[in-house]
C-alpha cells in the first residue's frame, strides 16, 4: 500500500555557497505544499513567487510545472510585478496529478545590460563591451544553430572595441539581447526545494447542478416501491429541469434486524422500507442493489440512459453496516467488541443508533479494511459511476481519505468526490484538503444579507478556494431549515436562486423541494414529516405550484452564461435595504457578467437602491447599459452606479440579470445583435 | 562547513493508519519551521496547534520543546481554546537554540469519561464501566508506584460490577481520573513532522539603547585625532546619557589608494583622514586598529570600562576591502577583475565607487572567503565584543550570513548582530529570518500620525515579529532627515521620543544628534555638511542647547518602566489632531503601563482630546488615574477615556506618562505609597 504521505521535499538546492538567489511564497500553495491546489482542465494556473538576490544583481525566474507521470519540467517566464514578487503561468491541459515549482537566478548578462544604459564614461563602455563579450560568448556556448552563431558573432563585434557610442548601441542591440536571454546562465540557479502539487480536475468538478432522489420513490403506481425502470422514465423531467448530476442515496440491500420504522420510529411493521443508509442484508452489502430496484443490468442502463440526457449518475458512499450486513459475520475484526461479547453500534450517549455499525478504524486489521473500503468504490466505478456523494466523511479517519482518494483519482483522474460533511470549519477543510472534490457547506444555515455576505466572500475569496469548491443545497433529505418551514414559496424562489447564482455547484432535494415540501416531524426540528428517508413517497411532478419552470429557466441561465459556472469572480454590492442582497459574476474578460438581487424577506416585497462598482463590471460610467432579467425576460435600461429595484414576492423573489453594454449607438447595443 | 539549510522533516510520523489525528497550522512558525522564531531568556513561549480527529472521540495535546543540544523532549500539556485550537506554553529558560513542536493522539479515556457522563441507561452504564476498566487497566500498566496501585483497584472496582448509580459515580471519580489522564495511551499519537526552530538571546536583544560616536572624533584638543583613551574619558557622559551600547564605526586602519576627502571630495588632501568604512591598507585589515585609535590592549580597555558603566561595546562590520588592504594582494582570487587587469571596484552606473573594492561572493573560492570573513566576528569576539552592527548586510549573499550567523551563535549564544539593511521589505525581512538579531527600520522616513500608525502597527503585530526586532534610529551618519534640517529643536525631541517610546531598541548618532546638527551637505540630500564621515569633529557637549538632559530623562523612563521595554503591547489611541499622536505600552500583567503623546508639528503647539481604551489599558471607567509625566514630572488627574492634551514646543512637544490606576480611595492611589 503506498503512504500517500509523502515528506515534501524542503532542502534547498545545492549547498553551493554562490547560490545568492532566494525564492519564499510561492503561491498557490496549500500548508507549504502538503495538499494539492485545485483546478481543472483548461484553467491557467497562476503561480507568484518572492525573488531577490543581495545586491543590485538582476534577476530572472520560470515557473516549473510537469504532470506526475512525465519526469521532464516544463518552463515559462516569469514576470516582474514590483515589490520582489513575479508572476508566471501555465495551463492545465490535461486531468490528473501535477506538480509546480519556481526556479531563478542571479542573471550576469542581464544586469550587464541594465549597467550598460546607463554608463556614460567612454573607457567604462570599452570596458563594458568585453565584459558584455564574455557573457554572449558563454550564452554562445549554450546555444545550438543560429543562435549560437549570432551570438558568438556579437561578441565578436563587442570584443572588436571602436568608438564607445558605437559599442554602447551594439551592447544594447534588442534583437540580440532577445537572442542572448534565451540562453542564460543557471549553473547557479536555486530551485524552489517543494514541488508544489496540482490535481486538475474536469469541468464538473468546478460547475455542476444537482438532483438528488430516492429511486424507490419514482414509482408511478401509488403505494409501488420504485425500481431504475421508474427512475429512467423519470430522466426527462429531471433533464428538463437542467440537472446535469442525478444522486441516488444508497441502493443497496436494507437491513432487517433493528430496523427504523416511518418517522425513524423504533417499532416498525413488516411492511416497513427501512432506512437505505442501514446498508447490508442477507441480500449482500456495500457492492449489491436493493433487489426491490433492480437488477445491475436496469441500473447499467439508467446510467446510460442518463448520460444520453447529459446526466451523470452519483452513488451514495456510507461506511456504516446495519447488523445483518455480511460484513458483520465475514469479518468481525471490523468492528468493535463490547465487554458483553455483542458488537459496538453507534452512539452518541444517551443516544444509540442500534440499527448501524461502524467500522473499527483502529482495528489491527485495518489494511484489509482499507482495501476492502476502497474496492466500494473501484466496484462502482467499473459500472460507470464516476461521482460519489460520501457520507459522513467527517466520521472516519482523515488518513484513509487521502490514501484512498488519491489511489482511486491515480486511476481514475475523472471521478469526483463530494464530503457530504456538517461539521467544524477545519475537519470540512481537512477533508478538502486531502483530496475531495467538492464539499457540503453551511449555506443552509445562512440566510441573512450579513450572513450570506460574509460566508460566500471567505468561499469565493479567501485561501481555502485553492482547494475547497462548495457545493451548495437549500435543503437535504435531513435539512429541511426554518427559513423553508416558515417561508412558503417566495422562501423557496430565494434559496435555490441564491444557490444557483452564488455557487458553480448546487443541488437540491427533489421533488420535495419543488413541490415545497415544508413540514417538519418536530416543531423545531429538520427532519422532515414522512421522510422518504424510512418510508415510500408519492409526487405528484405536476402540481400547479411546482416549481420546476422556475428551476428549469435557472439552470437555463446556468448554462448560458459562463459567469455562473465558477466561483471566484463573485462580488457583492451595497443595495439601502437590509432585505435586499446583490451580487454580480463574471467572465474573467468580462464579456459575460451575472447581477443577481434577491429579496430575503419571504413575507413582503422590498425595493431600494443598488450600487454597482461599475468599473469592476467594466461598465463605463457615462453610459447607460441595458439590465436582461433572465427569469422573466423583462429588459431594464440603467444609467450609472445606483439604480432602483422592487422585489414583489409574489412576482419575482429573485432577478437574475444579464449586462449588456452599449457599445457606441443605440444600434450597437449588443442587444440588438 | 556545516550546511545550516537542513531540511525541516516534513513527513508525517509512521504510516500507521490507526493514527487518527490531525495537527495543522502551529504557531509561532517562520516560513513553516525553515526559519527560527526568536525569543529572550525568560519568555514564556506559547504555542498554539489545530488539533482535532474523526468523529466524537477526545483528543490530547502537548507542546514539546528541548535545546538543539539535548535530545531528551520536555512537554507541558495543551488546553482547548475552541475550534479544534489548542494552546500549551514553555519557558526559554536558557540561551541558544530549541525545538518545539506538538503531539496529540486520539484519547479514549477522555473520550469514556465523556460518554459516561451522559449515560443514562443502567445496562450502558454497566458496559461502559467494564470497557471503563479495560482503559484503566491499560493505563496501570503504563503507570509505576502509588499511580499503578490506584489505577488497578480502581478498574477492579469498576469491572466488580453492582448498582448502576454507583458504578457512574465510581467512574466519574475525578481524583481517579487525574490519576488516569496522568498515563494516556500514546500509542497512536501523532507528532507534527516539523521541529520548529526557537532562537534564545539575551534580555539586549529585545531591549537595548545604543548611542554611536566617532571614536577619532572623540579629542577634547582641537584638530587632533581621538584614541580610545578619549573614548574611554567619554564613558561617563553616554552613561549620563543614559545609553547601554556603544556603536562604533570601523576602527579599522582606513586605505590610502583613492581616499576620499572631506565631504566625500575626489581631491583629498594629505590631511584628509579618510573614511573608515574604506576598510585596510599597509597597517592591516578587518582585524587590526587604525593606529591612531591606539592598541589592541587600548581597545581591551574601553571595552572593559564601558562594562563598568554598563555599557557594551559594539562594532562595525562591514565586508569591504579598501584597494590598499591586504586582503586585495594576498587573495586576489576574493576579488573580481576587469578586462583590463584591474580589480572591480564598486559601482553603480554611472556612479563609481573607487575607493571600495567588494568581495566577489561567486569566487571559486568563495568556501575560503566565507571562512576568513567569519573569523573577523572571532577575531572581535576574542576581544569581548558582542555586539556587531553591519554594514550593508544586504549587498552580501543571504546564505552567507545564515551561515555565518548560525555558526558563531551557536558558539557564542550571546552574540547581538544588527542589520544596517535599509532596502526593500522583503530583503530586510529575510536577513532578519536567516539569523540577524535586530533590524534597521524606516522610522527615519515615517514622520505623520498614519505613517507611523501603519508602521509601528506593522511591527508590533505583524507576522514578522516573531523574527524581526526592529532597532529604530532618528537620525545616523548617513541620514540627517528633512525632518530634522527643518524642524529644528521640536523636530529632534519629537523624533528621539518617538524612538525611545514606540521601540524597545533605539539608538542616536551622537554627539550630533543631541547638538542638533541640521546642516546637510547638498539641498535635498540626507548627508550631513561636514560629515564625521570624512572628517574630525570637535563637539561642545556642554552647549546650553543640547539635549543630553531631555534624552537621559527618556532613558531613565524606558529603564524604570518594563511597559518600554519590549515591542508588542503597543496600542494607538485616536487623537482628534492629525498632528498629535498617541500610543501605550504595557506589561502583560497591565501593572506598568506609559502612554506617549508626541506632537508632531514641530513648528505650533497643538492641542487636542486624546480617547484612551481603558478596557485595554485594565482601567476602572469609573475611576479617576493618575498620569505621570515622567519628563516633567508633573501629574494630571484624568476621568474617562476622553482627555485634553496641549504640548507646547518650547515646552513639552513630547510627554511620557505613566498611568496609575486608583485602587480604593484617595489613600490607596498607588501614587500615595
Amino acid at each position: 500500500m503506498a503512504d500517500p504521505r509523502k515528506p515534501v521535499r524542503r532542502q534547498e538546492s545545492g549547498v553551493d555557497g554562490r547560490v545568492r538567489v532566494v525564492i519564499e511564497s510561492v503561491s498557490p500553495a496549500v500548508d507549504d505544499g502538503r495538499f494539492a491546489t485545485k483546478r481543472v482542465v483548461g484553467d491557467r494556473v497562476v503561480v507568484e513567487a518572492d525573488c531577490f538576490t543581495d545586491g543590485h544583481d538582476a534577476v530572472a525566474a520560470r515557473v516549473l510545472w510537469r504532470r506526475d507521470d512525465e519526469s521532464v519540467w516544463r518552463e515559462a517566464p516569469m514576470a516582474f510585478l514590483g515589490n520582489d514578487r513575479w508572476r508566471g503561468s501555465f495551463v492545465a491541459e490535461s486531468l490528473g496529478r501535477y506538480r509546480y515549482t519556481v526556479t531563478a537566478w542571479v542573471d550576469h548578462f542581464l544586469s550587464w545590460l541594465h549597467d550598460l544604459e546607463r554608463r556614460v564614461d567612454p573607457e567604462d563602455i570599452k570596458i563594458a563591451a568585453l565584459v558584455g563579450a564574455e557573457l554572449i560568448d558563454g550564452a554562445a556556448k549554450r546555444a545550438a544553430g543560429a543562435d549560437r552563431k549570432a551570438l558568438a558573432d556579437w561578441a565578436a563585434r563587442l570584443r572588436a572595441g571602436g568608438n564607445a557610442e558605437a559599442l554602447k548601441a551594439l551592447g544594447l542591440d534588442e534583437a540580440l539581447g532577445e537572442v542572448a536571454k534565451r540562453h542564460p546562465d543557471r549553473s547557479l540557479a536555486l530551485t524552489y526545494p517543494a514541488e508544489l502539487p496540482l490535481v486538475v480536475d474536469r469541468d464538473r468538478a468546478r460547475y455542476s447542478t444537482w438532483y438528488e432522489l430516492f429511486p424507490r420513490s419514482t414509482s408511478t403506481v401509488a403505494g409501488q416501491h420504485g425500481t431504475f425502470r421508474d427512475v429512467e422514465a423519470r430522466l426527462p423531467y429531471v433533464a428538463e429541469l437542467g440537472f446535469d448530476v442525478l444522486y441516488f442515496p444508497p441502493i443497496h440491500p436494507i437491513g432487517r434486524e433493528k430496523r427504523k420504522g416511518k418517522n425513524n420510529s423504533l417499532a416498525p411493521t413488516s411492511e416497513d422500507v427501512g432506512s437505505p443508509w442501514a446498508i447490508g442484508s442477507a441480500e449482500g452489502g456495500h457492492k449489491s442493489l436493493h433487489p426491490q430496484l433492480g437488477t445491475l443490468e436496469d441500473f447499467r442502463r439508467v446510467v446510460a440512459r442518463a448520460r444520453d440526457f447529459g446526466i451523470e449518475v452519483a452513488l451514495d458512499i456510507a461506511y456504516q453496516c446495519a447488523p445483518d450486513h455480511p460484513y458483520v459475520t465475514e469479518h468481525p475484526e471490523w468492528f468493535r467488541k463490547r465487554p458483553d461479547g455483542t458488537v459496538q453500534y453507534a452512539e452518541n450517549p444517551p443516544k444509540k443508533y442500534q440499527d448501524i455499525y461502524p467500522f473499527n478504524f483502529e482495528s489491527e486489521a485495518w489494511q484489509a479494511l482499507w482495501e476492502e473500503l476502497a474496492s466500494i468504490f473501484e466496484f462502482w466505478i467499473a459500472e460507470g459511476v464516476r461521482i460519489f456523494r460520501v457520507d459522513n466523511p467527517h466520521t472516519k479517519p482523515f488518513p484513509f481519505w487521502e490514501w484512498a482518494i488519491d489511489r482511486l483519482k491515480r486511476a481514475y483522474p475523472e471521478t469526483i468526490f463530494l464530503a457530504e460533511a456538517f461539521t467544524r470549519p477545519k475537519v470540512m477543510h481537512r477533508l478538502a484538503k486531502l483530496g475531495y472534490t467538492q464539499s457540503y457547506t453551511y449555506f443552509a444555515w445562512r440566510n441573512t444579507k450579513s450572513e450570506l455576505t460574509e460566508y460566500f466572500t471567505e468561499l469565493a475569496k479567501g485561501p481555502g478556494r485553492e482547494y475547497f469548491r462548495p457545493n451548495v443545497w437549500p435543503n437535504t433529505p435531513d435539512i429541511l431549515t426554518e427559513y423553508l418551514q416558515f417561508g412558503g414559496r417566495p422562501a423557496f424562489i430565494a434559496r435555490v436562486a441564491l444557490a444557483a447564482t452564488l455557487a458553480a455547484s448546487y443541488g437540491i432535494y427533489g421533488p420535495a423541494f419543488e413541490l415545497l415540501e415544508a413540514a417538519p416531524r418536530d416543531p423545531g426540528g429538520e427532519e422532515y414529516l414522512d421522510s422518504e428517508k424510512y418510508q415510500l413517497r408519492e409526487w405528484d411532478l405536476d402540481r400547479a405550484d411546482s416549481l420546476r419552470g422556475f428551476i428549469a429557466r435557472i439552470n437555463k441561465a446556468r448554462r448560458e452564461n459562463p459567469a455562473l459556472q465558477s466561483d471566484w469572480s463573485l462580488r457583492f454590492f451595497p443595495v439601502d435595504n437590509e432585505h435586499l442582497i446583490c451580487y454580480a459574476k463574471a467572465t474573467e474578460d468580462r464579456e459575460n457578467v451575472v447581477v443577481s438581487v434577491v429579496n430575503l424577506d419571504p413575507y413582503h416585497t422590498q425595493s431600494g437602491w443598488v450600487e454597482l462598482d461599475l468599473a469592476a463590471l467594466g461598465v463605463d460610467p457615462a453610459s447607460p447599459y441595458q439590465m436582461h432579467e433572465l427569469l422573466t425576460g423583462a429588459r431594464y435600461l440603467w444609467h450609472g452606479p445606483r439604480n432602483f429595484v422592487s422585489l414583489d414576492i409574489t412576482r419575482a423573489p429573485a432577478q437574475i440579470f444579464r449586462l449588456r453594454r452599449k457599445v457606441r449607438t443605440e444600434r450597437d447595443f449588443d442587444y440588438f445583435l
